[in-house]
């Protein structure tokens, strides 16, 4: 069972998604079900002996193209829909214990052009009003399988987060004529200190705002409103600003950093928004080598964040992260 | 050093305070800073032989009614503020080892009146414009002290969560001439199947909309928008209603619950609004006895919860752990 269900007092989405409850949990390695189907063996997500890169349904889907119809009525205030959408998963390699990072620049290179290909392919349909880029990093951060991969969400609404930045690169743009986006980066380029790393087409920042510690930003330099706006230099140019922001990460503390990676793009509902940009956003749960971020109370109930690192001495970490290779 | 940082995309403040990064974690029971202090031991935060119920400074204070300067200079789109403000912390008992759940009512029957002695008190300072009631319960949450403590922070903006609830609750009274909240209790008490307990003047429920697993809010039947607003009976009653549904998480699981508890109320700012109401969330973080609900890039990026678990059956088993008394 899957459904919308209207938080009014929010005013979001919740999905629920009963049969989640039971997805695949911390499998022994294995039984990778992300690994290529060994011969004679049981059949995994891959039926091929080997893979570069592949992308599939997820089989525990919380949005789906053609979903049952929701098991309770809405009432006026919290009306139920059905979870139309799309859930994907991508493998980025065949190897259980690659990373990211680990990968060949040309693996992240071929990555971001399937993360393109899917945004179009999701945001042609009807039932998708936002292709969601995403990956969940480590086991601190809730992921249940090891073997490195992402996801795609196809949204049938604007997720909360992008909504209420929309709503202010808007309102920025009815009282200025410009991209909010640009205007910081400006601020950005002019501070200097918070600049991590420049490619042919995006900068890395610690934004001077960060939430979370070491939390990055991948931006552009060009009017980029999404991916389906980047050709193959821009292309190239994000895959090496992952690629590089990611090593940085793995060499920060001498173990694993958990991380939520979440690509922000336009909408794919046909609206104009010329005025907003394509970022890749990273943000690390861990604020010290042994210690972890948690989003408690205040960040949580409360809705603002607590940070005890500041982006100015996270961003000269990075950058020194990114020179020891 | 502690600072106000404004986040022009998501249009809040972030709370830099770098000293917390230093704050006690995790220290053995015989050094717990906040039990009494033992003759001729160190002296903790509580320098007595005993103590009923005790609230003080924090000693790693995020807010603070005297900050210093900030340490950066703010933008054009990111000003930085003083981070002026207070944060407190309420002992619920001098015992290490009690929960709110295991201590008698009568206990609680004080836990809301010095709640509602610090409401008013934080929020007749000119620096304050929210108090925020919480608690974090469990380490799973990033609790760095076992002993049963909660935290009273007097905000100097009113937090973002607040802010867009009350701006929902704006908008639904201008729309309707009602209270949002009132309408709501009224469509949850016709559908009957997610009221967990009722008390002489508070409900508690499994909203229709929980984000949660096992989320509860205790909601009031009058028209009180803050602690303010309740006399005697109300407390009374709220605290029977926070001490009963605490048992009830106590059992649900044979494993600690970690979660929570945020009371809402209205802004301290001097603004008349009669169409807002207080409530209590519980917001528990365990989607089975040996699982954890994590919020990763859906919920921390995206802004919209996934959840597994149904409002309707979780009213059910909180109904039966609460009649195994």
């Amino acid at each position: 069972m899957s459904e919308l269900r209207w938080h009014p007092f929010l005013e979001e989405w919740v999905v629920t998604a009963t049969h989640r409850q039971d997805r695949t949990y911390h499998p022994a390695d294995e039984h990778c079900p992300l690994c290529p189907t060994v011969p004679g063996g049981p059949m995994t997500e891959a039926p091929f002996q080997d893979y570069d890169l592949i992308v599939f349904e997820n089989r525990f889907p919380a949005l789906q193209l053609d979903p049952a119809e929701p098991g309770v009525l809405g009432t006026a205030l919290s009306p139920v829909c059905p979870s139309e959408g799309v859930c994907e998963v991508v493998c980025y390699s065949s190897r259980h214990d690659a990373t990211l990072a680990s990968l060949p620049l040309l693996q992240t290179r071929k990555l971001v052009r399937v993360w393109r290909d899917r945004t179009l392919s999701l945001g042609a349909l009807d039932e998708v009003a936002y292709v969601f880029v995403f990956e969940n990093r480590g086991k601190e951060v809730g992921v249940t399988l090891s073997h490195p991969h992402g996801q795609i969400y196809g949204f049938p609404f604007v997720p909360s987060v992008p909504s209420r930045t929309l709503a202010a690169e808007d309102d920025h743009w009815k009282r200025t004529g410009r991209s909010l986006l640009d205007d910081w980066l400006e601020e950005e380029t002019a501070a200097e200190t918070r600049i991590v790393a420049r490619h042919s087409e995006f900068v890395t920042v610690c934004p001077v705002f960060a939430r979370y510690p070491y939390e990055s930003w991948i931006v552009p330099t060009g009017p980029w409103t999404s991916l389906a706006d980047l050709g193959p230099e821009g292309l190239d140019s994000l895959a090496e600003a992952v690629h590089s922001i990611s090593q940085a990460y793995e060499r920060l503390f001498d173990a694993p950093l958990p991380l939520m990676m979440a690509l922000h793009q336009a909408p794919t509902d046909g609206v104009a928004r010329p005025w907003t940009r394509l970022r890749v956003e990273f943000l690390p749960l861990r604020r010290t080598r042994e210690k972890l971020k948690y989003l408690a109370g205040v960040e949580s109930a409360a809705g603002n964040f607590l940070t005890d690192t500041l982006p100015e001495e996270c961003a000269v970490r990075l950058r020194s992260a990114l020179a020891s290779r």
